[in-house]
C-alpha cells in the first residue's frame, strides 16, 4: 500500500517543473521533509537543491541518504555544486567529493579554482562536443546518446584533435542539413567565445547583445573548457542589479521579505554606524563656524536645502557611473569625456537651482546678501556634489577598491561635508555684510 | 568591379552577428551609411534596424529604397517593429503598413493594442505550432520548412482546433522519439503559459524561475497568441533594473555614457527643482524654531547626522521594497509582516545608534540633557524613518501611482522634514534644561 502511494505522488512529481517541487519542499514541515525525499528520484534530487536557498540545500544534503548522495552530486549542475562545496568545511567536502565518480569530481574541482564572478565559475560541462571529421548522421547519433544529460544542446561545439574550438553548429543547422554532409562544410568558424577569467557582467552583456542562448569558454590557445547557458545569465543579470541597488541604498547584503528582524538590523547597522561618526563631521565643521551661526541664524534655514540637493547631484551621477561602467572601456577619452560631460551637467543645474533660490530666498528673507550667500554657494557646490559622485567611482574602481565602499550614502554624506564647508566659507567672507 | 567589390563586402558581413553589423553602422559617416545599406541583404538590414537605437532607427528606415521598406519590416520582429512604430507620426505609420504584407501588418497592428511593458507588447508571432495529429515525422517536416523563418525552434506548441494550447515538445523530445510516434503521445501537456496581459516583469520571474529559452502567450480560452522568448526577458530585466535605480536615485529617464550634456541636464533638473521647494519647507520648519536655535546653537551641530541617517535608513527600507514588489502577491498578510519586520528593524537600530550617541554627545559636548534630546530624537527618527521608506512606496503601489514619485530623493527629503520637526520639538521641550 504505501509503496502504491509512493507511485502515485511519483507520477505527479514527474509533471512538474523543479521549481515546483522546490516550492512544495519548503512548504513542508522538518518531519516531513525527509518522506518526501525518500519519494523523489535521484535527478529529481538534484534538480531539487539547484532551486532553494543555499541554507536549506545544506540541511537537504544531509538529510540524503549517504549511498545516494555521491549519484545525486554526479547529476548537479557543476556551477551549482561549487557554489554548494564552498560553504562546507574541507571535511565534509572530501567526504562529498569521495562519493562522486573521478570525472565528475575532477570537474567540480577545476571549476572551483577559478575566481568567484568570472567565466569560469559560471560554465557547465553539459555541452555536447563533436570532431570536425564528423558528418549531420553522426552528430544527430551522439545528440541522441547526450540529450539527455546536456545542459544544451542548442548549440554543437566542434573541437580538434587539441580540443580547440573550429566552429559551432545550431540545432537549424542541423535540421536544415542532408544526413551524408560533412559538419566542417555547414559549421560556422567565427565562433564568439569568452576566456575562462572574463568577469561574469561582461559575459551576460555579450550574450544580451547578440541573443545567444549558451556562449562557449576557452582557455588559452582556444581550448573550450565550457559553456554558460542564458539561464544563468539571467541570473547573473539580476544578482549584478541588486548588487549596484545595494550599492546606492547602502543595504550591505542582500535583504528581502522573509530576511528576519535582526538578521536585515545587522546587515543594515554597519553603514548606519559609519554614516553616524561621518555625521558628526559635518556637525564639527558647524560647530566651527558657531559665531557665525549665532549671529546670522537665518543661515541654517538653508543648511538642510544645500546638503541635501548636493548629496542627490552626487547620488545622480553615482548611478550613471555604477550602471554604466560595465561592459564600457574606461580609457582615458572615455574617463575625460565623461568627468567634462558631468562637469558640464553640475555647471547648468547649478546656475539653473541658484538663479531659482536668489529669488525665493530674496522673498522669502529679504536680504540681498543672504540670498548671494545662499545662491552662490549652491552653484558652487552643486558642481563639486556632481564631480564627486562622478570621480570618486571612477577613482575607487580603477584602484580596484571594493566598488561597494562608493555608496550612495557615503557619497551623500560626503557631500554633506564639502557642501557646508563652502557654505559657511562664503558665508563667513560676507559676514559683515549679513549683519 | 563595383559589383565585385559589393560581393565581397556581402561575404565579409554574412560571417558577422547582427550587433556587430550595427557596430560598423553607427561608426559610418553620414553619407556612408546609405551605400552601406546598400550592399545589406533585406534580411541583414532587418536585423540591424532592430540592433540600433530608437533615434537612429527612424533615420534609418528613412534611408532604405521605398520599394524594399516593406520587405524589410515584414522580416522584422513584430516587438521591435511595434516600438519604432509607436515613435512615427499615424500618417508614417500607415504608409509604413501599407507596404507590408497583409499578414504582417495585421498582426503588429494587434501587438500595438497591448498596453506596454506587458507580455501581449514583448511577443512574437514567429513560433512553430502543430496540429495534435501530427506524427513526429510531420513535426520535423514543419520544422525544416519554419526553421529559418521563426526565432525560437527550442519548444514546437501544440495546438487544437480552436487554437487552444495543448502542449509542447522540445527539441529534445523529438530527437530522443520514433519517427512514427504520435505527437500526443510524447508531448507535455502541463504547458506553463502567461496571459496576454500579464506585466513583463512578471514574466520575465517566471522564466527566471523554470530556466526556460520561451514561454507561450495565450488569450483567454487558452488561444495561443505568441511566444516570448528568452533574449527580449534580458533586455526587460536590464530595464527593470535600470527603473530601480532611476527610482532610487532619481535621474528620471535613463542616463548613460553617451547622454549629452543638457539632456543629461534637463533630465535631471526636474527633480532637483522639486528637492529645492521641499528643502526649503525643512528650512521653514527650522526657521520656526529660530529662538531655540539662537538659545542653543549646538542644537544645530547634529542637524546633518540626524536628517542624514534618517534619510538613509528610509532609503535602505526603500530599497528593499522595491527590488521586493515585483512577483511577490502583496497580500494584507505580507504588507502586515513587512512593516512589522521594519519597525522591528528601525527600533534595533535606532536603539543601537542612539546609545552611540548618547556617549560621543557627552563625551563631546558634556552636556547630559542635550546628549539626551539628540539620542532620544534619533530613536524615534530612524523608526519613523525606516517606516515611511517602507510604507509610502507601498501605499503609492497599491493606489497604482506612478512609483517613481517614491524615489530615493523624496524619501530622503521627506524623512529630513520628519526628522526636524521631531528634533527641534523634543529639544524644545527640555530647552529649560538645557540653557
Amino acid at each position: 500500500l504505501e509503496q502504491e502511494k509512493t507511485n502515485g505522488i511519483q507520477v505527479i512529481l514527474e509533471e512538474l517543473q523543479p521549481y515546483d517541487i522546490a516550492e512544495i519542499y519548503v512548504m513542508l514541515s522538518e518531519e516531513q521533509r525527509p518522506k518526501f525525499l525518500d519519494v523523489l528520484e535521484t535527478e529529481q534530487q538534484a534538480s531539487l537543491i539547484e532551486e532553494i536557498d543555499r541554507d536549506e540545500q545544506l540541511e537537504l544534503v544531509e538529510q540524503i541518504n549517504v549511498n545516494d548522495l555521491g549519484e545525486v552530486l554526479d547529476l548537479m549542475d557543476n556551477d551549482d555544486l561549487a557554489h554548494l562545496l564552498d560553504e562546507v568545511t574541507p571535511d565534509v567536502k572530501e567526504q562529498y567529493l569521495s562519493g562522486m565518480t573521478t570525472e565528475e569530481s575532477t570537474a567540480v574541482q577545476k571549476l572551483m579554482e577559478y575566481e568567484a564572478e568570472t567565466a569560469g565559475r559560471i560554465m557547465t560541462n553539459r555541452y555536447v562536443w563533436i570532431p570536425e571529421q564528423y558528418t549531420v548522421r553522426e552528430t544527430v547519433d551522439k545528440l541522441k546518446i547526450f540529450a539527455e544529460l546536456a545542459e544544451s544542446i542548442n548549440y554543437i561545439y566542434v573541437i580538434n584533435n587539441e580540443k580547440q574550438l573550429m566552429g559551432v553548429v545550431s540545432y537549424r543547422d542541423l535540421i536544415l542539413a542532408e544526413m551524408d554532409e560533412k559538419i566542417e562544410d555547414i559549421m560556422f568558424s567565427r565562433v564568439i567565445s569568452v576566456p575562462v577569467e572574463m568577469d561574469q557582467e561582461e559575459v551576460a552583456s555579450i550574450i544580451e547583445r547578440y541573443d545567444f542562448l549558451a556562449i562557449p569558454v576557452v582557455e588559452e590557445n582556444n581550448v573550450l573548457v565550457g559553456i554558460i547557458t542564458v539561464d544563468d545569465i539571467i541570473d547573473v543579470v539580476i544578482q549584478e542589479a541588486n548588487e549596484d541597488i545595494e550599492k546606492l541604498s547602502a543595504t550591505g547584503k542582500s535583504i528581502d521579505f522573509d530576511t528576519k528582524v535582526w538578521i536585515a538590523s545587522y546587515r543594515r547597522l554597519p553603514w548606519l554606524v559609519l554614516l553616524l561618526f561621518v555625521g558628526l563631521i559635518s556637525g564639527s565643521i558647524i560647530s566651527q563656524f558657531e559665531e557665525t551661526l549665532q549671529k546670522v541664524v537665518a543661515l541654517s534655514f538653508f543648511m538642510p536645502l544645500i546638503s541635501g540637493m548636493t548629496g542627490n547631484t552626487g547620488t545622480q551621477s553615482l548611478a550613471v557611473v555604477v550602471r554604466g561602467i560595465v561592459g564600457q572601456e574606461m580609457n582615458k577619452a572615455v574617463v575625460t569625456r565623461l568627468i567634462l560631460r558631468e562637469f558640464g551637467v553640475g555647471a547648468l543645474i547649478g546656475i539653473t537651482c541658484s538663479i531659482l533660490l536668489f529669488i525665493i530666498a530674496y522673498v522669502w528673507q529679504g536680504s540681498l546678501v543672504l540670498s548671494f550667500v545662499v545662491s552662490s554657494s549652491l552653484v558652487f557646490t552643486l558642481i563639486i556634489g556632481t564631480l564627486a559622485g562622478t570621480i570618486i567611482p571612477l577613482l575607487l574602481s580603477k584602484l580596484k577598491v571594493d566598488p561597494a565602499i562608493a555608496s550612495g550614502p557615503l557619497i551623500t554624506t560626503l557631500n554633506d561635508i564639502l557642501s557646508l564647508l563652502i557654505y559657511f566659507k562664503i558665508a563667513t567672507v560676507f559676514l559683515h555684510h549679513l549683519l
